[in-house]
């Protein structure tokens, strides 16, 4: 299953994507119908141009003077980000921050549905989170096989977050949301992101006057 | 309180800091006593150049051929990162993300402790979140001004995260954590950063194959 090839995108512009439709999304919600790539950038800290050029990558949205028509561009780029369909997502880790990310209502309405919670502590198996049952690690390769689950978020402690990152993808994951504080090394065919506050708060810090 | 002026190292460079310090931070968990760029690389997915040139900005940590001393570069990067001191943060949001960020365990060995949570609700106020007491949302600008708290975090849902950005700053903030899934803007002086694990999974679901 092998990813996109690479094409002339870069990365980088990938990244934006998903900060343009969070905004687009919440423009739309205030019953705007057009916007600009100026509001845009104003909004988001990007410049208009950045953004212009961009989205010029996906075809013409906005024509010069009328700015962009806000549900054709939402729907573009839910369609480019293929977010225009539900993606179940399986999580490992059912302690505080597992239960947290399952009860998290904003992953609903931008694609995504955590659909199993894996547990190896016999204490957490069997037991509601949200409403879902925590099922036991040892269920965790046959069920994402059998689903066909792509997509996986490890909120486990860091000691294993590597052993569950290699069982994942020889299940067939190759979509990664890493929230232990530890880098996991991936094949080149699965993709890896990361979540860790401390990171950021860590790099605010050195910024900072000292206390 | 100005930040500290723009200087000659890239802030690109700043933000692979935390992630060194993360895998120094664990390997000397281990009982590891010395380390090379090539092994950090290889952890980190960053290559040994990048990294002995990112380092060689706070002066000399490796000699030629013998590696890093883990004990001293660890504390180096504390130092530089100004992590070596505890620093008070403000949470404001007591719902079920700020309920489990205050009670994550990872913030207090990292440099960072949730000392107060805030919140507007009057059914969560003065209720118990791990060992702190939700505060009415209107003590958060004398709390923060009285104890000069320069760091915060955002689990508010996304239309009010401005308006408690604002009142932060106004306070004295000058650090955020936005958790809310929206941007928010800040003056010159105040630095903000963001975690909305949806914009990763939309990024990677990009390069996903279609189900």
């Amino acid at each position: 299953m092998p990813l996109k090839p690479s094409n002339s995108i870069p990365d980088i512009v990938i990244g934006r994507l998903p900060l343009y439709l969070r905004a687009l999304t919440r423009l739309q919600q205030e019953g705007r119908e057009v916007t600009s790539s100026h509001e845009l950038g104003h909004k988001l800290g990007i410049s208009s141009a950045q953004i212009r050029k961009d989205l010029s990558h996906f075809g013409g949205f906005g024509k010069q003077g009328t700015g962009y028509q806000i549900d054709y561009l939402v729907n573009k780029l839910r369609q480019v980000m293929q977010v225009n369909q539900e993606w179940d997502v399986a999580l490992v880790g059912a302690g505080n921050l597992g239960n947290a990310i399952s009860q998290y209502r904003g992953f609903r309405d931008r694609g995504f549905r955590v659909r199993w919670v894996f547990d190896a502590d016999p204490s957490k198996i069997g037991q509601p989170i949200d409403n879902l049952i925590v099922q036991p690690l040892d269920e965790l390769q046959a069920t994402i096989t059998e689903h066909g689950v792509q997509i996986a978020m490890i909120a486990v402690p860091a000691e294993y977050a590597q052993d569950v990152a290699n069982s994942l993808i020889e299940a067939g994951v190759r979509a990664i949301l890493n929230y232990a504080p530890i880098n996991i090394n991936v094949p080149d065919n699965v993709m890896v992101q990361y979540i860790d506050p401390v990171a950021h708060l860590q790099h605010m810090t050195y910024y900072l006057k000292e206390d």
